[in-house]
C-alpha cells in the first residue's frame, strides 16, 4: 500500500477536492484527511489496471508496480486495502458531527463514481475496446467518462459538499470536474505519444503499444491538442462562474493543460 | 457480480445481522437492503480468495468460480465492484436520517474489519502460513480472528446499531459475535475433512490439500469437534444475556454447530 501511494504522482483529485473547498470559502486544513482518502481509492484503480491480468505494466510513478515488487496475490490484496481504506477515510473525515453528513453524500457519490457503472464498467469497456481493437470516438468518450472522469467529479462536488454548497454550486463544480476531467484525459494520451519515459514514470508509447482506445487515435494529435485546449477553457469559464471565481480552481486547470508529465 | 452472488450461500453474515436487530425489537424488513451488503462485501472476498493468484479455487457454492467463467480480469473487476458496491449500499441503507448516524457508525466498523488490519490482512497472513507451512495454535486463532472473525463481529454489532443498541448491548453482541464466528470456521473446517463436495459446494479436502492452516489440522478432529461444542455453548450463553433472550441468536448458533454444508 505505501509502495504504490507514496511513488509520487500529481495527486490530482485530493487537489481538486481541496480547492473546490477553498474556492467556496472553507478551511482546507481540516478536509486533507478526506481528501488523501480520494487518493487511497485512485491508487487502488492503478495497483489493479496494471497487474498482469489487465495492463500488464512494468512501471507506474516511476517505480516499478506493485505486482512485479511484491507479487500478484499481495498486489491484488493492496489494492483491495487500498479502496477499503479510502472508504473508511471518507467515513471517518472529516470529523464531527457538522460534517457528518456530508460524509454520507461524499460516501454515495464517490461509491456510486468507481462502481460497476463508473470506473469498474470503464475499465471493462477498456478492456474489450482492447480486445477487439474497437475504435469509436463515442466508445472513446463513454470509456473516459466513465474509467476516469466520474471521480474527478466526485472529487470536486466533495469538496463542495465539505464547504456546504447548494445544489446548484455542485452542479456547478460537477460540470467543472467534467471539462478538467476530459482535458487531464486528452493530456495524459498526448503525453504517452510525445513524451519519454523518464519523464512520465511509465512506460511511454504504452498506449499505443496495447492498441488502447486515446484521443491521438481516434482524433489525432492535432485535434487532441485543439480539444485540451478547448476543455481547459470550458473549465475555466465554469470555475469562474463560481462564488469568489474560483480562483484555485483556474490555476490547477492551466496546470492540467501545461503539465510536462 | 450476479454468477458469484446468486451460486448460493448460506447468508449468514446478513442474518446475523438481522437476528440481532430482531432481538433487540428491530423490524427487519427495513434493514434486509444494508443486510444484502455485508453478503455483497462477503462474496467479494470469495471472489478474489478463489483468484488463481491466491487459492486458485475451481468451485464455489456449488457453481465453477468467477474466474472460471469470466476470465481473471473480470474476476477481479467483479470482485472490486462487489465490495464497492457493498459499501454503498451500507452508505445508503437504512434510508432515512433517522438511521444516519448508524449508517456511518457502521461503515466505519465493516471497513475496519474487512481492512489491512481485518480480513484483508488475515488473507495475507494466511497466504504466507500456506507458503512457508506453518501451522501453530497462535496463528491459527489470530488468522482466523482476522479473516473471517472481524466481519461476522461487524455484521452482529451491525444489526445492534441499526436498532439503536447500547455500548453495552453491542459489547455483548461482539462477544457472541466472536464466539459464533469461531464455531462457524471450526465446523467448515470439519466439514473440509469430512463431507464431500456435491454436500460442500466446494472441493472437499482443499484445505489439507493446500496445506492450510485449519483446525483439525493443528488440534486434530476429536479436540476441533470438542471446542465447536465448547464456543456454540458460549454463543448462546452470550445470547442469553441480551434483552429478550436473543431467540434467533441462539437458533443461529444450533444451525452453525449442525449445518451439513
Amino acid at each position: 500500500m505505501r509502495h504504490s501511494l507514496f511513488a509520487g504522482g500529481k495527486r490530482l483529485r485530493p487537489i481538486l477536492c481541496l480547492a473546490a473547498a477553498e474556492a467556496l470559502g472553507a478551511r482546507s486544513g481540516e478536509l486533507l484527511a478526506a481528501a488523501c482518502g480520494l487518493e487511497l481509492i485512485h491508487t487502488y484503480s492503478l495497483v489493479h489496471d496494471d497487474l498482469p491480468a489487465m495492463d500488464d505494466a512494468p512501471l507506474r510513478r516511476g517505480a516499478p508496480t506493485s505486482h512485479v515488487v511484491f507479487g500478484e496475490a499481495v498486489a491484488i490484496l493492496a489494492g483491495d486495502a487500498l479502496l477499503t481504506l479510502g472508504l473508511s477515510v471518507l467515513a471517518r473525515h472529516p470529523e464531527g458531527g457538522r460534517h457528518a453528513a456530508a460524509r454520507l453524500e461524499v460516501l454515495v457519490s464517490v461509491t456510486q463514481a468507481i462502481g460497476s457503472e463508473g470506473m469498474i464498467g470503464g475499465q471493462v469497456s477498456d478492456l474489450e475496446a482492447e480486445r477487439n481493437s474497437l475504435k469509436s470516438p463515442d466508445l472513446l468518450s463513454s470509456i473516459h467518462e466513465a474509467k476516469t472522469g466520474r471521480l474527478i467529479r466526485a472529487s470536486a462536488t466533495a469538496g463542495g459538499r465539505y464547504a456546504f454548497a447548494s445544489e446548484d454550486v455542485l452542479a456547478k463544480l460537477d460540470a467543472y470536474g467534467r471539462a478538467l476531467g476530459l482535458a487531464f484525459q486528452i493530456k495524459d494520451d498526448l503525453l504517452d505519444v510525445e513524451s519519454d519515459a523518464e519523464t512520465l514514470g511509465k512506460r511511454s508509447g504504452s498506449d499505443s503499444a496495447a492498441r488502447k482506445l486515446t484521443f491521438p487515435a481516434v482524433w489525432g494529435i492535432d485535434r487532441s491538442r485543439q480539444m485540451l485546449a478547448e476543455k481547459t477553457e470550458e473549465a475555466i469559464t465554469r470555475a469562474g462562474s463560481l462564488p469568489g471565481a474560483g480562483r484555485r480552481l483556474v490555476e490547477l486547470a492551466r496546470f492540467v493543460e501545461q503539465r510536462r508529465a
